[in-house]
């Protein structure tokens, strides 16, 4: 460091020269916001100048903004701040994994790119009628609905409806106990801001929605992944996690598993309830899936009567992507604390999203809608896999329902590399890794079979796996080379 | 706390009356989650059982799930976790001025209550017609406006209108500079999570909007209140928080100032500036009235060109608060984080609101709408302010546009008594204390003209503050007697 500013000090003047290898530390975050500078007579001493030319230099980039003295302590970094980063750009080996880059690649992208990675179906694949009927109501209806805000609970008729829709999956309870927020994200969003501080541990599934990492590293959380089986995580090594770690909380999808398309087991479901209710754990169920079911799995809030497990879900993948809306079902006395904090955070959530979701749920086409999407969604679910099979991918396990795969490559490829391939020609895919904070994913992908229709997908597919097999010098092991 | 113990020994058997001393203490948070209980031997001695009562009692109480042992190091309370507690019940001397109870009563009230004390318009008072034709137009429109997700940064031709119109007020500013969110409150947590660390410091005008402190106490921010004159804050001790407090961050309203209604001048404007150059200081100014102004005033985003201040807004106040859209106009480089937080936070914005407030700003009748409200505005300005002024209560300033009114009660009368008065009477009032971090505004309250057009609140208000007067055994100072 002291070689790189002593060469700095070339060309313009003197001052000029301390001026810029200050500013270029700054700039570098070598010296970061509120550091001390150097004093005066080393720095002057460290790039051969004069003193009067550092306390010149010093004064100037003062005068800028860009450093501060305080008396009689010398000088410091002044902001801007270092902003919080959540980007795993830097830490990841390859931006190819980093969850917010898949999730900021996937919505960026036009509709002249394909997408089996992406996480959400087509809009054509949506009840668009419903949509259509209830945009139209709403255009003629209430004026109050178009321009007011909503109570600080939301809708009364939705959060009825939703009551009614939760008895189902024997989820007993009642709508005043049911907050509206702004999508399934934003309330786990709002869940760990009540329940977490940061330094917290919580325990994820590995694989895991890869956007739970980014939300838990915004929440400064620490976080632990305890394997996931064909019927839901491990019951052995949750076991030994909750003893190791003491997390205070646990986020799981109920349902359909994303990204493997596993159900949990009613024996797993209870063994694990057991071990929550032993250590103190709260577990966040999100059941975003829901309407995709052909046979109703077991939910961990019906189990335990909402004591410890907090229940949302949203409409984002069986409705609209659009019409942002989620929902939270807890505890009374936490839904009173979630609402103080939904105030604060947001004020109001949309009342015409909720109205929007309301209306379209109780149009007579929806129900049909969902059941030919079943229908549509299975018939994808083969034909992708026998695709897939036929080009060497193999699924994990064969989903009951739900439009995802998890699927293995063919041994010795990795699966950032084919996705690095893939997006060179146009194909958004989802690599293991990705949804894996253990890194224990490498060989796998995570498939959307509704966005998997083209035959371009597995034609891409196959040639990048076919070019990566041939460019490798050894092929070997489970892992690809840029994993090591 | 031992005597305590002792007495609750009676009734039911002993293990009982041990395991509800031990409840008890939990549910009142005297011993709190993750604490050690008391040795069994201490205890037995203290509640005067024998060791095997209180042996048999914790393993109950562990078989419950509430407490749990450690092999070797004795009893430890588990959760439920302690969850963020935002209320200020506990430490405000009067629910009244808790800010947060304000916003949710005023968001849970119906129709049938006059809610002078509430920051936004009637319904009636909004451009319905624009917001119907919207809607009727989306109806009809492209499938992936209704159906899918918004890109990161939110629709490019609402992010083109917003940048000509913050180009109007002197901010030049590129769309892609430009993040929309889902509301402004949205935009300032946003901006508190990616700017604070927790326990930092936040400067905040005496007296500013509510939701200011709520949200902050949210992100565990140490807020410091700088007094408000009627151009700005009070320049001197601004700079003197500056040096005492070494905050982060300045959180403010430009153009109409809630609550004051002041208007910040030029040359206030540029002392700020300087100041927050020289001490590192970000600025978040929230320009959510900017519709309403009459004559455009300074904006601080426009003399910094958004190098420390950043701009944000939203449509809530002159559009619509049932869809949900702000905006957030920043760095390039502080832009590309805020889209990382935002897709970790909330995956993505509503496409749907964000096409609405499109359509809706760009209908030939939107600024006509304006135009006439501005002049509905100055003339309920007018008569409330003669209406208030008849029963003694006098506006702090005249506000040279808007909808707030910013007035002190007659001398000797406390605003949360008024205001509680009031709510007995369906009357919900803004009481001055609630927008004061110092609690240095008991004898103020905020008053929106478009809200107060029903003479019954100017009845409930004469008879609620003569009742009060005469109830008084002394009156004289400016306080009240219930804030002391």
């Amino acid at each position: 460091m002291d070689d790189a500013l002593a060469v700095s000090a070339v060309g313009g003047t003197r001052i000029e020269a301390v001026m810029a290898a200050i500013s270029d530390r700054i700039a570098t975050r070598s010296l970061m916001p509120g550091a001390r500078l150097p004093s005066v007579r080393s720095l002057a001493k460290i790039m051969q100048v004069s003193v009067s030319t550092v306390v010149e230099a010093y004064e100037r980039l003062a005068a800028e903004g860009m450093i501060r003295s305080r008396p009689g302590s010398g000088f410091y970094v002044c902001g801007p701040l270092p902003p919080l980063s959540l980007s795993e750009a830097g830490a990841r080996s390859d931006r190819n994994v980093d969850p917010l880059w898949i999730s900021r690649q996937s919505l960026e992208m036009g509709d002249d790119v394909l997408k089996p990675g992406c996480g959400w179906l087509p809009a054509s694949w949506l009840p668009q009628a419903a949509l259509r009927r209830a945009m139209r109501t709403l255009a003629r209806g209430d004026l109050e609905t178009l321009a007011n805000y909503a109570t600080p609970l939301g809708l009364p008729p939705l959060r009825q409806l939703l009551a009614r829709r939760l008895g189902e999956h024997g989820i007993t309870v009642p709508p005043d106990q049911i907050m509206l927020t702004e999508s399934g994200t934003q309330a786990i969003d709002l869940l760990c801001r009540f329940l977490l501080e940061p330094g917290d541990t919580v325990l994820v599934d590995d694989p895991c929605y890869f956007n739970f990492h980014a939300l838990l590293r915004a929440h400064r959380a620490n976080v632990v992944a305890v394997p996931f089986t064909p019927t839901g995580p491990d019951v052995e090594l949750f076991g030994q996690a909750l003893e190791r770690h003491k997390p205070r909380l646990y986020i799981t999808n109920s349902a359909i598993h994303n990204p493997t398309g596993a159900v949990l087991s009613p024996v797993t479901a209870h063994r694990l309830l057991k071990l929550a209710d032993a250590s103190g754990l709260v577990i966040i169920e999100d059941d975003i899936f829901s309407d995709f079911e052909n046979v109703p799995a077991p939910r961990l809030a019906a189990y335990d009567g909402l004591e410890r497990v907090i229940h949302i879900g949203s409409f984002s993948k069986t409705l609209s992507a659009s019409v942002r809306c989620g929902f939270i079902a807890a505890r009374p006395d936490w839904i009173d604390g979630l609402v103080d904090l939904k105030v604060a955070s947001s004020f109001s959530c949309g009342q015409l999203s909720a109205e929007l979701v309301y209306l379209a749920l109780k149009d007579g086409s929806y129900r049909k809608h969902v059941e030919a999407l079943r229908v549509r969604l299975a018939k994808a679910m083969s034909e992708v896999t026998a695709r897939l099979e036929a080009i060497g991918i193999t699924p994990w396990l064969e989903p009951q329902a739900g439009m995802l795969l998890w699927c293995r490559l063919p041994e010795g490829l990795d699966a950032a590399d084919v996705a690095r391939a893939g997006l060179a020609e146009g194909v958004i895919l989802a690599p293991g890794n990705a949804f894996s904070v253990a890194d224990n994913a490498g060989s796998f992908m995570r498939f959307n079979v509704a966005q998997s229709t083209d035959g371009r997908i597995f034609d891409v597919l196959e040639a990048s796996m076919r070019r990566l097999s041939t460019d490798r010098p050894t092929v070997g092991g489970a892992r690809g080379s840029s994993r090591t």
